[in-house]
């Protein structure tokens, strides 16, 4: 690995470009700036395209006809590091430690699309071209939904028009196991807010008088589950089609312990999910339904003894196929609206939505794949679903017609989206040759 | 009103003596120095004593043998100010508005205890003695549970030994409408904290393999009441007493229309609580189980698709005679250990605990009680009890042998603990012609 990859690495994970929050929109600009700078530098011609949000970074070699030409897509912005208190280190003062660069974003998603500008770096320099013609898409909003990209897309279809896509942002099963996932679980949101009085309440002077908001929104996010964790939103599954006989035997005979890991990996007292499935099929082949957040009333020290006027809860549905986002959260409102507790009001806010994806592994483009997985990693790769959401790669397909080859590096314990967010170097490093050896491998 | 009454309010409303918050300190030390000067001033014996937390003001006339001794408590300390942004004004810095002052603390307790020192102040000036062996004992911790209090009403307890004790901490049923109040609710509160997995997870990488605490803490808290509003822990009605029959009389013969009020007060939609009960019955008489605050996972602007690692509720419980706080915790902890969802661990904190109150209203003092409230107000009393607590009360009868007449001056909309916290200066004037009635209505 040479010293100045690591130092390019070490820049890019400086940058806070959080894309959820306001306050870090020049940080997203400068982080966009530095990646152009770096594109350009290799010898690619490189864009920076406004967009109504954070900027896309575009960049292409020189085309040539009768090549095939591939979409490489990444995103250069992520998640909010809190809790702060948590991380070890400075989330964006990146560290290196046994082998691992501890970074917001190391995983998630700069260090695997860096991996592949370091792979066409070093095939541009070795050989002054490359076997394909290629565009880099690297977009700033795919960790609040993506919302640009698809006018993007759509905007420059022509001459975006592309054979394969291929995107890293998806995990392995194991450490040095190369992994193609064929299908991801959308991803639909919503938040709710309970109001009961117009202010907090001493709860001595009013407590019984009055609907209790926080009460009334336990009682209602009580029953989106039954005991079992099947979701109990009527409607929830009625799209839903069966997984396959043949995914579910692939996934039983992966050389994993799915569920010690993940024990092991999440320190959870046990696992937990829907009854009837085992822990692989849950998180890569059923929908669920998680409250990502809930707030209201005193939350600070000791005690304060209010009524508080009002709480809230943030909820994300994971899709999958044939599940629709419109039609989920329209049988979500219906369910919320039918067991709003008595006494209070209910607003309720949609947020961002993406859909599932599933492709073929075993197409052409596919088989290309594996080959340039076993070449990288000199190991037969697993072939998966995941349970994590690219809700982009589906409008690929629909805007660009185009595939898309997951080809992910991020470990099981990678951390991402939580403190302490890491990558091995040594992924780092198979991600270079991996590009190398994919674009050689769709060339053919 | 003199001007200089008025004077003496606002500079005892300007310290934020804010007992539960620790940066406060100095204020609340300066709060009761302040006390002492003014107690000082108009002629009682006045001492400081410090105890472990914040000090006790405690002030004398000359006693003399063969009168009645009388003990008048309130408190220096307020409760926060926050949410500080709902504020029309600035809470520590008072203004008079339409006959109202607006402030912290303005009615609980600073305005009422005020009025009592203020009484005391006129009738020695306007006679040069009391008509009672009179002591004041106003502490600086009752909204954080009057920790040190016992210990100081133990140690001095020959020296405090009265015939009745006198407070001004309780509420009016409406403005202008004298109220005697024979009873109070008990409190007492727990923490719970339900925690899944080590660290905040990925809801796509591991959403339906883990349980979620926010799920689990939500129908965990669901439990706790059935749908008509009985908290549903079992034996927690087992102590309580009915309601007698002349009560629930009387309270339905107020002069008031509590359901409108309450609805105006509050701004909630509907009123919700225990069926069977009045609104009033359910307040005044009624235990309830109230969360106060609950958090976990991601509150900010956004989506972030996290599985929390850990998510907290505050509850306390308001107690009626016969209930015991140590039991009702003994019950609370059972009913959420045997109703905790797979995947989950829970952590239990006991908070602070307070016995409710009763007293009779009809005895010698109470009658006499009930005539000074008629000639400071020209108006029939209201008797009634309250749904608040003031656990210090239980510790006058259990370690002074003294009964208490709670003879309150707060209004239904005075907003006690919340924004905008008002006293009419009607009412102050009213403390100071009801001080002066009660000393001598008990000294007969």
């Amino acid at each position: 690995m040479r010293a100045n990859h690591l130092e390019d690495y070490f820049q890019f994970l400086r940058f806070p470009s959080i894309s959820t929050d306001d306050q870090y929109t020049d940080n997203v600009a400068e982080c966009a700036h530095w990646l152009v700078e770096k594109l350009t530098a290799i010898g690619l011609e490189t864009k920076l395209v406004p967009t109504p949000g954070h900027p896309v970074v575009w960049a292409k070699n020189k085309h040539q006809p009768g090549r095939k030409t591939v979409m490489i897509y990444g995103h250069y912005d992520v998640q909010p590091p809190d809790p702060l208190e948590l991380w070890d280190s400075p989330p964006f003062e990146p560290v290196l430690k046994n082998g691992y660069v501890f970074a917001r974003g190391s995983t998630d998603n700069k260090g695997q699309i860096l991996s592949h500008i370091l792979g066409v770096q070093e095939t541009l320099e070795q050989s002054g071209d490359l076997p394909v013609n290629l565009h880099f898409v690297i977009e700033g909003e795919e960790e609040i939904g993506s919302g640009s990209l698809p006018q993007f897309l759509t905007e420059n279809r022509d001459a975006l028009r592309s054979d394969i896509a291929v995107v890293s942002d998806t995990g392995m099963i194991a450490r040095g196991k190369p992994t193609l996932s064929y299908g991801l679980r959308g991803v639909t949101a919503l938040e709710l807010k309970i109001t009961a009085a117009r202010i907090d309440l001493h709860s001595g002077v009013y407590g019984g008088s009055v609907a209790n908001p926080i009460t009334a929104l336990a009682r209602l996010l009580a029953t989106m589950h039954d005991a079992d964790g099947h979701v109990a939103i009527e409607g929830f599954y009625d799209q839903v089609l069966p997984l396959e006989d043949w995914e579910r035997e692939a996934w039983r005979k992966l050389p994993i312990d799915a569920d010690k890991e993940i024990l092991q990996e999440t320190g959870a007292p046990a696992l937990f999910g829907e009854k009837g499935y085992s822990t692989l099929e849950r998180i890569w082949g059923r929908p669920t339904a998680e409250i990502n957040g809930i707030g209201g009333g005193y939350q600070g020290m000791g005690t304060k003894t209010v009524i508080a006027s009002h709480a809230m809860a943030k909820v994300t549905f994971r899709l999958v196929p044939d599940q629709d986002g419109a039609e989920i959260l329209r049988v979500a409102h219906l369910h919320l609206e039918k067991h709003l507790p008595p006494g209070v009001t209910m607003e309720i806010t949609d947020g961002h939505s993406g859909p599932w994806y599933r492709t073929d592994p075993h197409s052409k483009f596919g088989e290309a794949a594996l080959r340039a997985l076993q070449t990288a990693f000199k190991k037969e790769p697993a072939v998966i679903r995941e349970g994590g959401s690219i809700p982009i790669i589906s409008e690929f397909r629909k805007i660009l017609g185009v595939e898309t080859l997951l080809l992910g590096l991020a470990l099981p314990d990678c951390r991402a989206h939580s403190p302490n967010e890491n990558f091995p170097v040594e992924n780092l490093e198979a991600g270079i040759r991996l590009n190398k050896a994919v674009l050689q491998e769709l060339a053919r």
